[in-house]
């Protein structure tokens, strides 16, 4: 069994944003240089996530709209997390509909995806430097 | 280490459903002849999930119901994605709600499953064909 | 490549509760010898969650209170699923939110986590014994 390991370094400059990571996550897998396995693509952040779905920036205003809807950034004081000093509340609860982890199958030394699929770091709570576990293993 | 790859094909004549797919991954088990390792079952559009869950048709309709009230289909004209020419970008956050993959722990060349644990694929917006992949690793 | 398995089992006194598993899980990846690869957390009932997140009480109030606004679990009668003598369809709808598993990368014989990263087992429907898969490949 072969095994590669990486993180990904991230700086948002605004709260929240989705960031098509494919590419990075492409070049770890033909740097580990296995042909057949899975990948483990993950937000070190707890208020952050990694998920696949479409590069279309509709859809994207979509989603933003529709987390801001399921769990508000403000008031920040309707949050119990937020009594500590924190205003980030609201994105560890976005970050649980949208998910911390994707595992992808890695066949003939490639992502293996669907027409569509593409995998995407968003972003709750920005403005600081966040970390994503890129984590093969195979052969 | 072993692996093993299919696709299996859906063409669901409904916008919605969801289908049982558990003896058609128990089938890949067998033939991939893993003992023991985990398998990834993950929808390849993303449009659609792969979940688990109960098989009882209450809770099923319970679902559908709960999805379109945290994302309804109509008006289309709600979601910027739509604008693109789509009507499905209801069916882009159902799946982020219901998730795009599960992996399974492989004991014994059996799904390591509870007393009522059922794979599901969950389609958002069906009437065309498309995959879900299951991928296993192990020995 | 070896292989590791263990449940952990729960029976919470109330109807809701999360707790921290990660001390549980960290002594079956000693217990396993396994330095480097994979490990599966995954809930074996339907109506539980094993998710990641933040060790702070403010926020699982929080993540409470979201989650009977998303899904309330009175009145009972709203659910189709609850005409079987159950009283249980807010907590499958619950866990589809917070998740069924993560999988998490094994480093150096540790769980190779980002700062706050913690794993909980989330109960929706309590008052029972239940269970926790934890299953880890690698060398």
């Amino acid at each position: 069994m072969k095994s590669y390991r990486k993180e990904l370094w991230f700086n948002v400059p605004s709260r929240r944003a989705f960031i098509n990571i494919t590419s990075q996550v492409e070049a770890c897998l033909r740097e580990s240089g296995i042909q057949d396995g899975l990948a483990l693509v993950n937000a070190m952040h707890i208020t952050a996530s990694v998920f696949i779905n479409d590069d279309e920036s509709g859809l994207h205003s979509d989603y933003d709209a529709w987390l801001e809807r399921l769990a508000p950034h403000a008031p920040t004081s309707q949050y119990r997390h937020n009594l500590s000093g924190e205003d980030n509340a609201d994105a560890h609860l976005k970050r649980q509909v949208m998910g911390r982890e994707v595992v992808v199958a890695i066949t003939g030394g490639r992502l293996d995806f669907g027409p569509w699929e593409q995998i995407f770091y968003g972003e709750f709570d920005g403005q600081r430097r966040k970390r994503v576990l890129v984590k093969i293993i195979g052969e």
